[in-house]
């Protein structure tokens, strides 16, 4: 795709003079596509045929009348034709394979919903790239990335199926998605009620925009979810940014820092302490959102509530900065190296694969305007306000656009959504997106579902012997629900005969 | 603007082979327009500020961040802060000065729901042009003319007032509109139901798109409202068209039409002859939706009833072509020449003024592709059917585009609407257009009003002493339901408190 892999992080580390002017919205949720992509061990490969569609680039424009082919994929194994229903999985940031193999959920309850599966890819991602390889290349071929066209694609896709399969047509759709994805599962039946009947959004993060929830709840919950796990384990973290700062003074104390972390690239400069401070920051954000109850393969397999593992190397916020900066190499080595195979820690990867990334970046420098902030004292990080003047600026360096912070409240209700229906948005109480989700109920077919135990969508993974409690119940409050959602679509099916 | 004003009719006019190659979809919407923008006699100028708000050229891509001047007009002189409420005119195809003061309705209910009133204007429209006097050069200049595009306008604009007018912010919205406006008030509605808590539709015929209603439908009441205002009314009118056909066969016979017609310019050949019979055509529609029970300013003043004072020279089906010819004459002289000041009449012209003709006729190329047709046996027209193909190659030519039918009812549901709220419907049952509207309750609060003796959204219309008790009953329904509306906005405001 003509560029780095490492957009985000770059775009992060090559503006100078902040440790994190583009604050870690971006690169947290650059992270969220790949707990989403996680492979628990011991999945089997799933059944499903791939297909593609014809989709208009432009849905909301006439003059352009171009195609593009957009991939999706089809599991029909456990499918009924007399009273089953159609699971419509809302493709977000990334290769749709990947979130078909990892939505174990929506394969674990299949057969009980006589459910045929569709998991839709997201336009610009994996392989339904409107332009090909020029789709990244400049801002007019990136016109066409936004949620509304992501919306319409999943509208005209379902009405595509509905025409050619046989026996869908009078099939209830319900929405599935998590993360962004459970973003577009909900505003698409806020704004598609006809196409499908409900929708679940799992740690969707709706209200992360504007001024609807604090700008600092994210950085919160990551800091509440280290200090649950060990004792003074929060503290060791906010101590570590002024033992690095003090060791980056000299160009020995770079030299200790660079050997002592087992960094690949030794620190030279300033702007390499920053980058230093944000990939780990990074490290602590997607462990919190990756802190599941049982062994996990991430980027490099992890343990079981590995935010316990790693405060366990993070108990003692008062030794010296050698000693302290020594544990906290430790608790990194977690994160990168369980396995034990790295030789080093690269600064400038926290994930491996390159999925996404770039389509991700342009869409929060338009619509997904997530504002992050700091303070150092409700949270663990060192104080970074947000600053929308900035980020625009670089937005507009990066890709020749600027964000319009208004407009995701604007198109999709904001805080003021309760004239909407059957929807259910499911958050875990350990993840850090949980702060911009919805967590209260909002009418009877608005409903919040919450799992204390849970990380980030916890619930749409395969189930797993070692599942909390609070998921499985919350797994079988979502079945309920869609089980009630397609009772009333084929009642009224009925009425209307 | 670089185009000739009657491009509607040229585009019918010019196409060759068939009398109706654009069929009379796009000529009736074109009139449509005007029926709106009639200014009843005896109405006084109305009081109102004039404003302009800048939006966004596209709110739908990033890649050009162009913003224009929308127009939009304020009448607060009823207007209360303390309970009261915004009335919200979604702009439909003309200068909005005109729906301004010609939209009665508004202004007679603006105290007793303490309401301000807002006109909006539509993009591409009056003075709200995204690039001036390029607006309509070409395709990429047109590409922003949609009514997703204008929605998005109306939301901007709405929260920008909630904004800026010292007590606006905590006041419920209510759209209203009229035909194709009132279509914007209902989808309006849909799409965005946290920025309105209600809409009056007046004869929106959302319906009127792909199969959801017979493409004969529109033809079929424009007949049975000449039928039912004269003994052999439509039998005559049905009767004509062959006379036309056999006087057209020769040089005296043309000669004969044109001097017995009072045409302007005499017919020389075939093709004049179906702009002879389009035109025609196009008069009994245009009568049909302005069957007004008073007399009214139309392009010319018109008496009351005036399908009634047309059909009292179409009598007599039976008598020779040449006299029915000369009846035809008579009772086109109702139309064009009430006043008694027209020489001859103009065949290229149903309408006079040049408002909007270029921009709804694109929009009928693109988005409202509305399916018209006729047989000949439930209409008095000549049989013409429905061609998608040859429409869609018209409007290639004429603008670089291509329909998309289909796109309407995927974006806005089509007949699958129930799970919207807080829509009000009305039609007039004269008004040819509430074949395509919404007539009967679809649930509690999705509610049709029909008004027996209504031509095109007469309860828009300023109250009259004529007014027939009908629409008196449907205007003091939707108040009623609109003090409902802001009855439970208040409520729920008091809850969240």
């Amino acid at each position: 795709m003509g560029r780095p892999t490492v957009l985000l992080l770059l775009l992060t580390f090559l503006t100078p003079g902040a440790a994190i002017r583009v604050p870690p919205a971006m690169k947290a949720l650059s992270s969220l596509r790949w707990s989403t992509s996680f492979t628990s061990r011991g999945t089997v490969a799933k059944k499903y045929s791939i297909n593609y569609i014809e989709q208009k680039v432009n849905h909301f424009g006439f003059d352009a009348d171009e195609t593009f082919k957009q991939r999706y994929l089809i599991a029909d194994e456990y499918w009924k034709k007399n009273g089953g229903s159609i699971l419509f999985y809302t493709g977000n940031e990334g290769d749709i394979t990947w979130f078909c193999n990892n939505t174990g959920f929506m394969w674990d309850v299949a057969a009980q919903l006589k459910a045929m599966l569709v998991f839709a890819e997201h336009r610009y991602y994996g392989e339904s790239l409107p332009f090909g390889n020029k789709s990244f290349t400049d801002s007019r071929h990136l016109d066409f990335l936004t949620s509304e066209q992501a919306l319409a694609d999943f509208a005209v896709l379902i009405k595509h199926l509905k025409k050619t399969i046989p026996g869908a047509k009078n099939q209830p759709v319900i929405a599935i998605g998590g993360s962004y994805g459970g973003m577009l599962a909900a505003w698409f039946r806020m704004k598609y009620p006809h196409i499908v009947v409900g929708a679940l959004a799992a740690s969707a993060p709706i209200w992360h925009f504007g001024n609807l929830v604090p700008c600092g709840v994210f950085m919160e919950i990551v800091t509440k979810d280290f200090k649950r796990s060990g004792p003074n384990c929060s503290e060791t973290i906010r101590n570590s940014w002024d033992a690095i700062n003090r060791f980056a003074r000299t160009g020995a104390g770079l030299r200790w820092l660079s050997k002592s972390l087992g960094l690949c690239t030794a620190l030279t400069n300033t702007q390499d302490v920053q980058n230093l401070k944000a990939w780990i920051s990074e490290t602590w954000i997607n462990l919190a959102m990756v802190d599941y109850p049982y062994e996990s393969d991430f980027l490099q397999p992890l343990p079981a509530w590995p935010i316990k593992v790693v405060c366990q190397y993070l108990k003692n916020p008062s030794v010296s900065d050698a000693q302290l900066l020594q544990n906290i190499f430790q608790a990194l080595n977690v994160y990168y190296n369980y396995s034990g195979q790295a030789n080093c820690l690269n600064i400038s990867e926290t994930t491996t694969s390159s999925l996404g990334t770039q389509g991700w970046s342009y869409q929060a420098c338009t619509e997904m305007v997530m504002p992050f902030c700091t303070n150092g004292i409700d949270d663990m990080f060192e104080p970074h306000s947000w600053n929308l003047r900035e980020f625009s600026e670089d937005c507009f360096k990066q890709w020749g656009v600027r964000p319009r912070p208004a407009w995701i409240i604007t198109m999709y209700g904001g805080k003021n959504i309760s004239s909407h229906t059957n929807i259910i948005f499911s958050n875990g109480e350990l993840d850090p997106w949980s702060g911009g989700g919805v967590t209260k109920d909002i009418t009877d077919t608005l409903v919040a579902i919450t799992i204390p135990e849970g990380a980030h969508h916890l619930d749409l993974r395969a189930r797993n012997a070692f599942d909390p409690t609070t998921v499985l119940l919350a797994r079988s409050l979502e079945v309920r629900h869609m089980k009630q959602w397609i009772r009333d679509f084929y009642a009224n099916q009925r009425k209307k005969h």
